[in-house]
């Protein structure tokens, strides 16, 4: 038997990019546009306000009628009570709040004991926005932050990138060590995660049309049992088999008869994990338009004692933050399974040019959190 | 008319934070867990793997019988095909990679060109865990790592807390400004986001039993129209209106007569949002057993032009980075609404006691999203 290839994982990335493109968008309701990816610039169509409009509950009023009032000269001004987001009447160019001016006796006015400066409490029209001004561009992730602005703007709908369809198998009775399967529910997670839509399917409905990926766990490996890289090379194509990367050796890529780019992922659970990680998410969040970075937080980091990893393959070496704000190796993958994965803080890539680093080295690492990043307010 | 009320931040998260309490657990299934809340320490119930196993598709043999093979001296070794996976067979101590050995010719063996060592190729017993080890900690927030590992060790199902229930009203036509209502989906968008269940309810049906959290959104203000404080206080208490908060004054927070927490938030959409994130999505997180933090990286960083905010009120200032990599003021939220929250990249808080910050200054960011420390992978 040939060994497996062992292409790098920068190749199998070229590989992914090259295989994953547009796909078509989609109109969606306001309330349904939350962690959607715009498909076009949103523009403002009138001025957010259209018109001057209260911007506290209070008196509206002229201002130069306040000018000159005092505490020893109070002077009564023609006045309209007006709430929040009510246009101005006419002749009005003020407002002043509840609790700073006393209603007049006949209520058609209010007393003051200051001047009141124009434009004060008034929300003026374009002040948020003038027509055209862009208020997302192509490709922004929506948040709850835009679609309030949305709203502001009188948007009901809002063109987006279609949920990429991910066809996903769990190959049967792959991982004989795992008392129940995990794989299943683990990338049903990750996929959500990245904004896709999970099709579930045997190995026999795998390779069909009607989705923009396939997705295979377990499998991959050339064992008795393993099917997965023989059945996609019988149904389409087997472009890559095996990755120079630990933990995830036996990962494969390819297409269906269709040309729907199709991933093999390796059945045992930490190189199920981060195969999908690097390879699988990085498909579904380009088909997607999403930033197809690692959804986690990278930076410079001092390792407290060495990391030690084979020449030849790339390796995810994970690691946990130290009390001093260091990291440190835990168990490998290889040894101890999701163990450091659920455990640790998250992992550094050691190229696979290097054998590690020693300790007190400066190094990326990339963390599944924002740890003590995720600060209290302090009012 | 008396002026609202302005107690301090901190005054109202103390508020928030006694009036918070935990909720009861429930039992989900494995393929439910992830994004809940671990109500108990998971601990290892049997080693994992309980027994050794192989860790790749190989021969198992005993490593033993190879000691002296080599290229010039191969030896024929009794051996058994293996997946990952499968236990050991009896007498066998490691597990030679497929592609290492040559089948022998009568099917009972292999043909070894080196000495293999004891334990490689093995997943030994324990290597994962220890009987007893713990999985994950009460309060553990479940990932997709952690329900591969559970499934590992035979896990099918944990015991989280109950989502928070939250019933949430619109307070009728509040914001005249809005053409569509957006803080329905913003707030629904943000409630799910911090773990909580959404019941839809009108004004009338807020304050009845049935819910951890009773969140109101709009009629905040006393103009004529503003019912939500009148009726929380006629159908419970309502224990703090106004808050020294820019923007965000007419927040305010009670009780219903059945004792459930009820928070009004008001209606204009960047008041809206902050008094969510600082007070309501806390509460929420807090019942749920989550990090009550905001879910924000914060970070030093240093103002490129000054931040001015008002004293004697907690300003909530939003910010962009700059190309450079410090912060700048957006116009402020009282002016330019939510436009600055959707353009921005996060906000700075200034303390009631400043009136902000002169250029050059290190302060306290809080940024939306990880920007350009969401990495590439480097392999």
């Amino acid at each position: 038997l040939r060994p497996l290839g062992r292409i790098s994982v920068a190749a199998a990335l070229a590989w992914i990019d090259a295989a994953t493109g547009a796909i078509e968008t989609e109109e969606v309701a306001l309330a349904d546009a939350v962690n959607r990816v715009l498909a076009a610039d949103l523009r403002v169509q009138q001025p957010i306000p259209a018109v001057d409009r209260a911007a506290i509950d209070g008196y509206a009023l002229d201002a130069t009628a306040s000018l000159g009032a005092g505490n020893y000269n109070p002077i009564s001004v023609a006045a309209v009570a007006v709430e929040v987001g009510e246009m101005l009447p006419e002749g009005a160019d003020a407002v002043i709040a509840l609790d700073l001016a006393d209603p007049g006796d006949d209520g058609s006015g209010v007393v003051v004991v200051e001047p009141v400066a124009a434009g004060s409490g008034v929300a003026r029209a374009a002040a948020v926005a003038e027509a055209g001004d862009v208020l997302a561009p192509t490709g922004t992730l929506l948040s709850a932050r835009h679609v309030g602005l949305l709203a502001m703007a009188g948007i009901a709908s809002v063109t987006v990138i279609r949920r990429p369809r991910v066809r996903f198998v769990i190959a049967a009775a792959r991982h004989a060590a795992a008392p129940i399967d995990g794989n299943g529910p683990m990338l049903h997670a990750l996929i959500t995660r990245d904004g896709a839509t999970v099709i579930t399917a045997s190995l026999g409905d795998a390779f069909g049309a009607g989705c923009d990926l396939v997705l295979i766990a377990g499998g991959t490996g050339r064992g008795r049992s393993d099917r997965s890289a023989k059945l996609l090379a019988a149904a389409g194509s087997l472009d890559i088999h095996g990755v120079a990367l630990i933990p995830g050796e036996t990962a494969g890529f390819g297409h269906t008869a269709g040309g729907t780019p199709a991933l093999l992922l390796p059945g045992t659970p930490a190189a199920c994990l981060f195969t999908y990680e690097l390879f699988a998410g990085r498909a579904i969040r380009r088909l997607g338009r999403r930033d197809p970075r690692l959804p986690y937080c990278s930076r410079l980091a001092i390792t407290a004692r060495k990391i030690v990893s084979a020449i030849g393959m790339t390796e995810i070496c994970p690691v946990r933050r130290t009390p001093d704000g260091m990291i440190e190796a835990l168990p490998p993958f290889a040894e101890a399974g999701l163990m450091p994965a659920a455990i640790g803080d998250g992992f550094v890539v050691v190229p696979a040019s290097s054998e590690g680093f020693p300790a007190g080295s400066q190094v990326y690492a990339y963390f599944y959190d924002w740890g003590e990043d995720r600060a209290e307010i302090i009012p």
